[in-house]
């Protein structure tokens, strides 16, 4: 394997560039349309705008309406990295140009309305245009985007159902840097992928609230409420894992505590619990501070939550244990305070 | 139950004076002889000097040689705070005083040098000493003091091996800002309440690793490396807990990854981890920036190193799975840099 097409050149697209550039790959990075500008910089100086990083010089790029060139006789695999409501044009895309079947490395995000992975969707929607089975693979686990593109430390997971497709890519992709392990976990690792976003938004949610109380002498923060906040997204995460058949491993792992614990950090979902903290609605922070802001944990909830009460109220899981996860569905899709209910965790 | 005996007046014992003061308890709190400026304080104005905080009015004070007068005809419970080096002298006082068996709730951290429990130590010393059965429970889980003690939320769990006395500690306890839970997994909680100091050093490598860096236009952290050392954590304390005849259950609940997260956020463990990613050794830390600090994860690596190293050459635990327990350990009491390797976490 020596030829990479990176479908979406986005911050995590774009610093993917780095250890397939640094293990000798012929690296193809094609841009959407939300990608112009970014595609034009890295042609004509190497700087992407976003990560504000300079690429690695082996690098072809090309805007979105030149797929076909950019596939050319073929390559060996499609990493893609597009936005989650992206992933049903970027198949219908893959499916115009390829020829035959090439393994698929996913690094987008998210889950369908059914809270199925979207690894799976692709490789099912793929498959079924090609005639032909597709492998397909995702990366899970803790990756700020611009700490990979200036080769910072970072552990990942690649997860795939085919777990010999697993390991080929970890051969492929291991850096002194970038430092992937496998796993066969689909379900699992995806939940955890998607709805650490979501429960950073809860974790956020202390800070804010700090803001609202009385300064004290001592000037105490909100740490111990956070702490409660974090132990109950991983009770949840791991009940809603093993519930959609996923293994709580992934949990305990990069995909779940690992991602969960650099999310919570920093960053836009953060920022929402924070502004829900202060006493802010949803609708109030997305029409206001947050109004230009894609929060993926928030797109995360709103789309799933439909499924996810169904499942609820058909006693597939036990409403009991998600106290955090249903206060939460209600704050993003009936607009309600958020608060904490510390006597319902456990 | 309705009078406690707090002895102990450092922060965490000062500071549960607050839920059981809100709860109506008779409380009389027995400095140690580090506590005699705290609690001539106490006594003079209720400002408790290093918890910044004018405690509630309904607490007698008494110093470290009143433990006999503070005990008085009897009391209810005795919740016991002193420094885990302390805990020989406690017992021996308290052996000394008491009149017949009272439930102890212990808030003192730390291991035997066997690696057994300070809880379980405390309960056959004393029963030994009074020649009659004597409950012990401990609290674990994330608290910093100084948010308690102005009434921030704070959630723990109370651990006993007598689970109705935990459970009625639990109800005694409980206020709207203080939620306990309860456990019976002794061992597990405690390792992890003793451990995630020590794990905590390891996070804190990546902040001062940074600086060590040199600074990218795009103004990377560590943040994608301090994840890998936080899961790698959890992967290792869920390894020693199980070896231990803890349950793994207490690792993903709030004395696990509740009190490692917020462990991670700020404090002299972290602290030390910092000056270690920054390049120093832990004795340069130690006779230098550190040398008055206690550093508590620091102590129990010293304090377990012998006995922890002989269980793993006697195959009792599998040393490949305790990458960064071990050097941790040789870091501490050999003096050798820490240097985190990546390929070997898992």
């Amino acid at each position: 394997m020596t030829s990479v097409v990176i479908l979406g050149a986005g911050v995590m697209g774009s610093a993917m560039c780095l250890p397939f550039a640094d293990r000798g790959f012929d690296i193809r990075l094609v841009g959407t349309h939300l990608d112009e500008h970014a595609i034009t910089s890295v042609q004509e100086s190497g700087l992407h705008p976003k990560l504000n990083v300079i690429l690695p010089a082996n690098i072809t790029c090309f805007q979105h309406d030149k797929l076909t060139e950019a596939v050319g006789d073929g390559t060996d695999l499609i990493l893609l990295g597009v936005a989650s409501a992206g992933v049903t044009w970027a198949v219908e895309r893959l499916a115009s140009v390829l020829q035959k079947p090439v393994p698929i490395l996913m690094i987008t995000k998210g889950m369908t309305a059914q809270m199925g992975t979207l690894p799976d969707l692709v490789a099912h929607s793929l498959s079924h245009n090609l005639n032909s089975a597709v492998s397909v693979a995702a990366i899970a686990g803790p990756c700020i985007a611009g700490e990979l593109a200036v080769r910072r430390p970072t552990g990942t997971v690649i997860v795939s159902r085919d777990l010999s497709l697993a390991q080929r890519l970890c051969n492929l992709l291991q850096t002194d840097y970038y430092q992937p392990r496998i796993s066969q976990d689909m379900m699992g690792a995806e939940t955890c992928a998607a709805f650490k976003n979501f429960f950073a938004i809860a974790v956020g949610w202390a800070g804010g609230a700090q803001q609202n109380l009385s300064p004290t002498k001592n000037n105490s923060q909100n740490n111990n409420a956070a702490a409660i906040l974090f132990n109950q997204a991983v009770r949840e995460l791991t009940v809603l894992v093993t519930a959609l058949g996923g293994s709580a491993d992934s949990v305990l792992g990069m995909p779940g505590v690992g991602d969960l614990y650099v999310t919570c950090q920093a960053g836009r979902n953060s920022r929402l619990g924070h502004h829900l903290g202060q006493g802010l609605r949803y609708q109030d922070v997305k029409s206001g501070p947050m109004q230009h802001d894609t929060i993926e944990g928030a797109e995360l909830g709103i789309a799933v939550a439909e499924h996810l009460r169904e499942i609820v109220r058909a006693g597939k899981i036990d409403g009991n244990k998600l106290p955090l996860t249903l206060a939460l569905l209600n704050t993003l899709t009936h607009n309600e305070p958020f608060t904490p209910e510390w006597a319902l965790y456990h």
